[in-house]
């Protein structure tokens, strides 16, 4: 086990009609706010009605700016510093999902940072301090609304990079699951898989003697494998959205990292296939963390046999725990393909080969990524391949 | 599953050699501060003058209040509140186990309760407003290191009570589980006992559909279970110690709470028997929990049978339901005798059956207990007849 800090001061309120009480809990920080979403569905399902009368409520007066899109853009996040600087704003209410919330925490960055705030997301430069964020959350999958990171697409030249820190974790998040009833099965699919693989990135590790962390992920991942194929089944079960919800935030607050090394090369990946394609982030791990998985497994069976049997049941061979290892990865795929509906190749997302030169480059064009295995241009280039 | 709010915002510094950087943390707070320790054993073990150098290289001035007793008294609870008026002191730095922590707390409350703070424990009177409180951990058992909560033992009646707040939790908790590898092994037992209690305090609920809050409640008792006996065996291996002391963390920060109701029953009659004959809190946990279980598990077979096959691997009998849940309780009262080698009656901790009746009377004067099931007078006296 390594050494390590931990903080997650965020607030969860979590729970039926949580929402109506975000005026309360936004007028402890300022009075002035930056109301912040995305393309408008919030108006469709009324949340939007619910969240400007609570704050109209407790005094709390707003600037709004809407329109994030999927893989939150730069050229959004600068507007965003400009409004908050000009208008005196000090708070940011992100109401949305994890695109909502990375912009947020890029503007809450933006406007504190002395330099550009590219800059932070290319690695240069330290962000010191940030303005707080509250969360609505309406799309349990990012994990953003407790965790550290914030990813940002610079549609000059489609970079997607990311920044952690822990001033960026949201004050408060705000979870009501009936928020999530009208998620369309796609999009409840994809985030079931982020989930999965937030947990997985902190699961294959090099580090030894991590069992309570192991277990814990183990039990995280298993109720959202339970739980996501139900919410595709019974999309307004109260206490199947109540479990994949939590799972989402317990999956990325940091908890199931604690004492190990994380990996993280697959979502190095992913971010290079969806800042150029524009693919749904869970659906570009669906296809790429097996893929990885393939590639990687014989650098630590055991743990994988341990991964089939603790998460998926398998029974172990202990004559062949490699097979075993094989079977866990291959029930991840099943679990994709069958229960969550996706395509698991890149082709099924319509993302063609012609390109996997480039996207390799860019991922390793910094060094090598991961840390289970570090992986070398050519290793992404033939995890890519794997994943056609 | 329970709408639910939930905070822990105690950074935990984890790892060796951890408790070298106090002053560095205590700094963020203070530069004047309470050393509030227990009986000397820091100064054995050269704890002392590590923290006292880390203090002094970080210009941190410090008062010491040493003393505090296992079950901590009031008495030293009202010295540390005059000593941090009378010198103007705002923050205690507690370096110890829950007994210490504890005490702390009081204080921490007690400065800044403008009533008498027995009043509180009373449970008379809301506190507002507390001094900020670091930790050093010594003794992983009470989780009073991220826990809202602080147990004081009034000695006028010898009276046990408990509050709890979020602004209680610790701001950080230094953790280094060599600090541990001297605690004789009666201490870790029972710290391994005080561990599974309060999760199982969380576990036996009748709130419905709380699938990861189960499943990680299971883990970190499954975590427990596995390495306190190894503790016992081999008290200076670094991993067994680690994963115990990160799960007594875990087992108390609130996460396993989420989402439903608690009971805590068990915990009320414990106070009335450690604060009549100063039982470790621990062992008497061992004795009361299992005669709780054996008295409540009709109430919910389900629930029991699923806690002994995911807990004690018990193999489920699907025809005799209460059966596996008596097995699962078997095993655990088999796994307090013979693995960490406690008695389990009150015989065996030399409390005699001759004040069950007040201790009975004490723990439900303000009316029913628990929540599981609610417990009256005459069924905690039958709980108390079970564990003779």
């Amino acid at each position: 086990m390594n050494n390590f800090e931990w903080v997650c001061p965020t607030r969860i309120i979590f729970g039926k009609n949580t929402e109506e009480r975000v005026g309360e809990f936004a007028k402890q920080y300022s009075n002035k706010i930056l109301l912040h979403y995305g393309q408008g569905s919030i108006k469709k399902t009324g949340l939007y009605d619910k969240v400007v009368n609570s704050l109209k409520n407790a005094n709390v007066e707003f600037i709004e700016l809407g329109g994030v899109q999927p893989n939150p853009r730069l050229s959004l996040v600068r507007k965003g510093i400009e409004i908050c600087k000009k208008e005196n704003i000090n708070f940011i209410l992100a109401v949305g999902g994890g695109s909502v919330i990375d912009s947020a925490k890029a503007i809450a960055a933006g406007v504190k940072y002395e330099g550009d705030i590219w800059e932070l997301y290319e690695g240069k430069g330290t962000l010191k301090e940030a303005l707080p964020v509250g969360v609505i959350l309406t799309i349990p999958a990012a994990g953003s609304e407790a965790s550290m990171g914030s990813v940002i697409t610079n549609e000059d030249g489609w970079y997607k990079r990311s920044i952690n820190y822990d001033i960026l974790r949201p004050v408060f998040a705000i979870m009501n699951p009936e928020l999530t009833y009208t998620l369309p099965p796609f999009q409840t699919a994809v985030g079931a898989v982020d989930m999965l693989t937030h947990v997985m990135e902190r699961y294959f590790t090099n580090t030894k003697n991590v069992d309570l962390t192991d277990r814990l992920s183990e039990a995280t991942m298993r109720t959202i494998i339970k739980y996501a194929p139900l919410a595709l089944k019974d999309p307004h079960n109260y206490d199947v959205r109540a479990q994949i919800m939590w799972a989402g935030t317990v999956a990325h607050n940091g908890l199931l990292g604690t004492g190990r090394e994380e990996d993280w090369a697959t979502h190095d990946i992913e971010h290079e296939v969806s800042g150029i394609y524009d693919v749904a982030h869970g659906a570009g791990l669906a296809v790429l963390f097996p893929a990885w998985m393939k590639y990687v497994y014989r650098h630590d069976i055991n743990r994988f046999a341990q991964y089939a049997t603790r998460v998926w049941n398998v029974e172990p061979d202990f004559f062949n725990l490699e097979k075993t290892a094989l079977e866990g990865i291959k029930r991840l795929e099943k679990f994709y393909k069958e229960e969550l509906n996706l395509p698991i190749t890149l082709s099924g997302l319509k993302v063609p080969d012609d390109r996997f030169e480039e996207m390799a480059e860019k991922a390793t064009e910094k060094g090598p990524i991961g840390n289970f295995v570090k992986l070398y241009k050519e290793d992404v280039l033939n995890i890519l391949k794997l994943a056609k």
